[in-house]
């Protein structure tokens, strides 16, 4: 049997102690995998003496420090589990690339901001750097979109890529419950952070679609032109107005090549029942791809905590362990093309628009008057109840439009003193049928 | 750039030729996935003078005979794509094999009959013997379970495997037809074979389940001792009651991880609507993965035509052109295990049962007397209308039982002059939740 392949993880945190664990409850058939065992010859994290159940350090040397490890530890590869775009992570990171280790990471904040760089310095070396675990860690998309649909043009990527907004909005929707409300639960449960806003207000997301979007597209990672929106602003009478009106609301990362151009965006979004994201709940994540000969393709599966997580860590290490090598981002660093984003203001699609109004004679004729001056128009109103001088909610679904002009109707409604909330605005998505 | 990976193609029907429109469309990324050039030099099918549109063989050596082909042509990749388990298609690839050439291949039968030989062969020799394209097309499983998950002890896997059977049962219950009128409306839309066994009595998805069992567990191919049953005896009736009691009716490939043995049949069953599998209509398959530390993940996709299934041959060429290798059932073909399978008569479940009697005093007593006497105990019963002497339809929904005394149980009504069918019995598969 060939030498081992010599393992160090940095960051025993959930996700380091599940790789721990996985590749010890499975190292037979790892190894008949691989041709070669796999084995963890070291380990860094804040907390020597923190108790980690079912993780066996005896043989394993400790560094305090993660860059020392990626520096000197006897290990082929340095698994990075640390997290963050900065510091510790990047460093280790780094470290470990100029000391000709391979890396495996789960850290999307690094590789949406550093991607590129970090693929140049790996391949110019010869070095894999590794990161199927960083984008939906149940679902081998990576692979997928690298080899499996390696043959195809990539016209279009979607999916819901953030387990604790799609947890909220599940439970939202099946309770009638309001955001703050659900968002306190996802955190006693463990579901959210205690600091919540890098899920909720869409940037983890982000980073994931970032990445997804460089692998599907062949271009430079480019985190900094995303539009990103959160779910803060979505209110339980959102959730049932569309409901009423046939939708569900969703929080969906999506990528779409238009001509040579690109889009890159998440938002909360109302989709169809029929979509096949429709159906992701709670906890799961979704990824449907578009290719020129494929045609649609759904990957499901849950997208964070140990178990996936590790699962994903522990394929990139089988791969490098096998000798499979692939450009980080499907194509070398050196060829992926420069970014060219269409910006969120020339896009065309329907939306639902719910304005708080005082009833009162008129109103109504203001709201339409502001959206015919602009040229957006209505494809249906809904205003339950009649309550003279009292607040009404009065929602509005509009034909397709550009938005830049539905942003004007905006202005216009604020203005206007019958109209007591900024407009709440959700974009709809009708996803091309399969 | 590195030399070209050179490619022979044998068989130019709806999926060769989409393979050679596909990697000339997409020639430009392929060489930069790659880090070189694919090629196709050579090809070989029946009819040299059929038109083939988009396809250009100008610089393509063209051979009658595919077997000389495998030994003859400038060729590192031999792709079959003849069909059949035997004759040429088994000569082409034992040819490719013994020239030391790769073999790509989407045929399931070949696999299912001769996989443990022909990977044996393959791997002794430093070969890659491919067959992404043989399951499901448009899904890359294969890649999925082989590397993606490859971390992780498969406990079960299951799916739809077969387009044609799924189009002929979403079309029943769409439609409230029966079986023959959609099968025929199926052949003349060009989604049934002439000669629709293959498809319809199961033997084409039993060849796919084969095949995933085999890379699931690490154990032989063992087509024969597959359990198969295809849809030729559900009726509309059977669809109609099935949704009235809450469930959908579907063709499932299933193999389980049972202690040391496994479990692998064929069959339609039915299933909850919240099954990821119910939703998957028409055309589409799904295949359903449940690994120790991923949990569940449901990849769903075309499961054929030219698109999808020549994407799943350019995988695999690309994996062999960018020189990444993988055990041919995800461990080498000498350390796979030998399949040790339950038998159908251990299956331990709940049965739908539709009796078709004559309406007369008495016939419901011997039939729950029938049932008691083995001990199979019902969950309900449904009986509609009344009708003295005419036939009637009686449906029962079983507790979990053994499938053994069930079948005791029909033997006995067979004997009963008032049953004037033999037993519609069809399984009812609850697949845990996620």
């Amino acid at each position: 049997m060939t030498s081992p392949l010599k393992i160090a993880v940095a960051g025993l945190g959930t996700v380091g102690a599940g790789t721990l664990k996985l590749l010890n409850a499975n190292a037979g058939f790892i190894a008949a995998k691989c041709g070669r065992p796999v084995v963890v010859t070291a380990v860094s994290a804040r907390d020597a003496k923190k108790k980690r159940d079912g993780v066996d350090l005896a043989n394993v040397k400790w560094f305090d420090d993660p860059v020392k490890m990626a520096d000197q530890a006897d290990a082929d590869v340095i698994v990075e589990l640390i997290g963050g775009s900065e510091g510790a992570a990047r460093q280790t990171v780094e470290t470990a690339l100029a000391k000709k280790r391979h890396v495996v990471t789960a850290n999307k904040a690094l590789l949406a901001h550093h991607g590129v760089a970090l693929a140049t310095t790996a391949e110019k070396a010869g070095l894999t750097l590794a990161y199927e675990a960083a984008v939906a860690g149940g679902i081998p998309i990576i692979k997928t979109l690298r080899e499996g649909l390696a043959g195809n043009a990539i016209q279009r990527i979607y999916g819901i890529l953030n387990g604790t907004c799609n947890y909220i909005l599940t439970t939202m929707r099946a309770t009638g419950r309001d955001f703050g409300d659900v968002l306190k639960e996802a955190q006693d449960l463990g579901y959210a952070e205690a600091d919540p806003s890098f899920d909720i207000d869409g940037v983890d997301a982000a980073h994931k679609l970032a990445i997804l979007a460089s692998v599907a597209f062949g271009m430079e990672v480019d985190f900094k032109s995303m539009h990103v929106e959160g779910i803060r602003r979505i209110g339980a009478l959102d959730i049932a107005y569309a409901e009423q009106m046939g939708f569900r609301i969703k929080l969906i990362g999506h990528a779409s090549r238009v001509g040579d151009a690109f889009t890159q965006r998440v938002y909360p979004c109302l989709i169809s029942p029929d979509s096949p994201l429709a159906a992701v709940e709670g906890v799961f994540n979704a990824v449907v791809t578009e290719g020129d000969f494929v045609g649609r393709s759904v990957l499901e599966g849950r997208g964070a905590g140990a178990g996936p997580t590790a699962s994903a860590v522990v394929a990139d290490i089988i791969d490098i362990a096998s000798g499979r090598k692939v450009p980080t981002f499907g194509v070398p660093a050196s060829v992926l093309t420069k970014s060219k984003i269409v910006p969120i203001s020339e896009r065309v699609g329907a939306y639902y628009v719910r304005l708080v109004v005082v009833d009162q004679p008129g109103v109504f004729a203001d709201i339409a008057a502001a959206f015919r001056d602009e040229s957006v128009s209505m494809e249906s109103v809904l205003q339950r109840g009649k309550n003279e001088n009292a607040q009404v909610n009065v929602v509005i679904i509009t034909h397709d439009t550009q938005e830049a002009p539905l942003l004007r109707v905006f202005k216009k409604l604020e203005a206007n003193k019958a109209v007591v909330e900024p407009p709440h605005m959700i974009r709809i998505e009708r996803f091309p049928a399969p």
